[in-house]
């Protein structure tokens, strides 16, 4: 058997609309620029991982949850330097018109439009990327808002609220899962660079001095997340910021990368942000941020470890990694293409698939009750149509771990066969016996 | 004993500030009208009647989960009724200068300056409640974009992607969580109205003619599903929508009602939608949406039932609902009052907090080790600050069902006493059996 995996997306993105993984947004009206709709496996799968991430951080002793509101102040945005730093160059094509970023269309060193290929352009201007509305019910300056560019700062001007609710001592951390949006001149590659995104991020506040080494600690426990959520650890590989590459707020910084079918891509950023961002609100609101450390007795301002997770590129690296094909040829030389996504069941958006060998009663009544039984423990699919050889390739294609099946002697014995998706072994197992059988399988699979 | 529970809003808002439920969006710059993030305990709250809503919709056989865009593509609004319909009527105060909503600021029916009292204004204008932002590096008509005013219409214009991928044939749900926005000109009540809200709709296609019948069936679904969560059935009524009331696309519309303490008030929607929105999308996208009904052998466009929750106000409700105070006289007459959060152990923010009696080893190594061992399983809180008394009150306030204390008896007897929140019943357990006894408790509390 020869197996093969992902190498190009398009592949990826056949199998994601026609199984109901991801949709194009608004597609029935042409769809709109670089938005995506997970469908009902992809929203499974997604909060799969949301889960996987929120409770890896949270049910840590030293880190709490919190779900900040996307509009936010907008001196938030003053203080943070995005009004005025968040911004990409802009030219304009004297030619045909076309408005495109002056930084990534150089060609031999001059600025060339990648429409129609002239060199005559306007000067350039700086284009804000934060998506602009208005709050209340006039248009006017002053009550602009914006649609937040990160989660970050919703921690940040909650950092007194929630070290003091929640009675925490430094060092603690604060971890959000919710939508940003950035108006991306160039966004692609499927749901990996999009306007609107979802982020996992996580501040973890620390005394100055220990930064250094809270940010190596941080590195090493993110490092094992990826690993343990199953990804190829070939995949994987931690980049270095260099001094020119640091955002003005970092003193130092690491991204995760994963190696998609475009190439080595940021899945997540590791950063060491200083007191910048809360000495920043400090400033901007005129309100004193600084924690008093009861050990040391001492007053200080935190400094701030961050680990910021894309979830829409993470789940993408999960149906990348999970996606291969294995070939086999039979006596004749044919060739058997199984497509399987191989999850980790904690990710599969389906965990079991219950199918009635036939489309009759009784098998069909046994089969309808296991799935209602067995559905209230974990999300199960239902399918008796088709030959079962077809039905469980079906289930291999969307990850299913494991396929129960009810067939003539279920009658008899009680019992019916459990097929596991990546051994492709059957067992029997007694019906009385069954979610337990299957509770051990999805840990131990 | 004497049990009150909440009659005033303010007394649970300083609860939620104090104990890290909900924070005033932006706090440090004053805020941001009618916004809020959820704290700690709030985002843990939220997220647990997230899953259970979810839950409880697409382990269903005949409902599927979405996760569409925020923004999606303007012709959806024209499509949905939104750009032309969805707004109210202001008028400006000749006097102050203040704008203000024509319809509810008649006072004996003339129209009256909430702010100053003047009666001249200026003609009515229709204020459209959908937020606008413009997408790609031009601000100019051709790209306007909204924020989603409603999730709805994401599983509209998704129908047929999901139908054909999931194989789905007639009557099928789809059900999604997201986030949603309305210019509202008069937010307010704490989290129950405000202009960022998360919304957990779900869309039931079925044939027409059995619309009436299936609404029947889904206004049982849903009550039930309300006294499954524990909320006091004396505290839920339905609200019929008479003629005049009905919305545009609406045949027959049914509210739940909760009475929180500022009256009766809608949790959710529950409305015939008739054909209304499909009939929309085929006319202005020109792609057919028509289902072949293979059984019937016929081709019809699918009514819809929907039922539609505002996520936060049910948060809301959730602790609203569960606040009471426990009012005891002791002999020499003083009262001693006892806040308890009387969540379902399902919603609780902290299923179990750990507490040993001492602040010195080995009880506290104890105890921290026994809540990282929890920890693989539920939200644990640890405390080992004041007296165990306090630290009961503390954990009753944010509705912790079980406490687990390490005493001085743990040494030699390994066992813990764990402290029932509503019983204050204890029970001595051994540690080896603690997993077991806290997992059926949960259960059967």
């Amino acid at each position: 058997m020869q197996v093969k995996y992902l190498n190009d997306l398009a592949t990826l993105v056949s199998l994601c609309k026609r199984r109901g993984f991801v949709f194009q947004s608004s597609e029935i009206y042409g769809g709109l620029n670089s938005c995506w709709d997970y469908g009902p496996l992809g929203a499974n799968l997604k909060l799969n991982v949301k889960l996987a991430w929120y409770q890896a951080m949270t049910r840590r002793d030293d880190i709490v949850g919190l779900d900040a509101a996307i509009l936010m102040h907008p001196t938030v945005w003053k203080a943070s330097g995005h009004v005025d730093g968040f911004s990409d160059p802009l030219v304009d094509c004297k030619k045909c018109k076309n408005r495109f970023r002056e930084d990534t269309a150089k060609v031999n060193g001059v600025v060339t439009c990648p429409r129609c290929g002239a060199t005559e352009v306007t000067e350039s201007r700086q284009f804000n990327l934060m998506f602009k509305t208005h709050m209340g019910p006039v248009e006017e300056d002053s009550n602009v808002v914006y649609l937040r560019p990160e989660t970050a700062q919703g921690i940040f001007v909650n950092f007194e609220n929630v070290a003091t609710s929640m009675r925490r001592k430094i060092p603690f951390g604060i971890a959000q899962i919710g939508k940003s949006f950035r108006n991306e001149i160039t966004p692609g590659n499927f749901t990996f660079r999009t306007r609107e995104f979802e982020q996992m991020e996580m501040q973890f506040f620390v005394k100055p001095g220990t930064d250094e080494e809270w940010f190596e600690t941080w590195k090493k426990v993110r490092w094992n997340f990826y690993l343990d959520m199953g990804l190829r650890e070939n995949k994987l590989r931690f980049s270095a910021h260099g001094p020119k590459e640091l955002a003005h707020y970092a003193k130092a910084a690491f991204d995760v990368q994963y190696e998609f079918p475009f190439g080595w891509q940021e899945l997540e950023g590791i950063h060491n942000r200083s007191d910048f961002d809360l000495s920043q609100h400090q400033k901007f609101s005129g309100k004193k941020l600084e924690y008093f450390d009861e050990a040391a007795k001492e007053k200080y301002l935190p400094f701030v470890i961050e680990t910021a997770v894309g979830c829409d590129r993470l789940c993408l690296a999960v149906l990348c990694d999970a996606y291969r094909e294995e070939v086999t040829k039979d006596e004749s030389g044919s060739e058997d293409v199984r497509v399987v996504m191989g999850f980790k069941p904690r990710f599969a958006p389906i965990k079991v698939a219950v199918l009635p060998l036939s489309k009759k009663e009784p098998l069909t009544n046994i089969g309808r009750e296991l799935r209602d039984k067995l559905a209230l423990d974990w999300e199960v699919d239902y399918d008796e149509t088709a030959s079962i050889g077809k039905r469980y390739r079906r289930q291999d294609e969307i990850g299913t771990p494991l396929c129960v099946t009810v067939d003539f002697d279920t009658v008899n014995d009680e019992a019916v066969t459990v097929r596991h998706r990546d051994k492709m072994t059957q067992d029997r197992v007694k019906i009385s016996n069954l979610k337990a059988y299957i509770a051990e399988k999805l840990i131990n699979f």
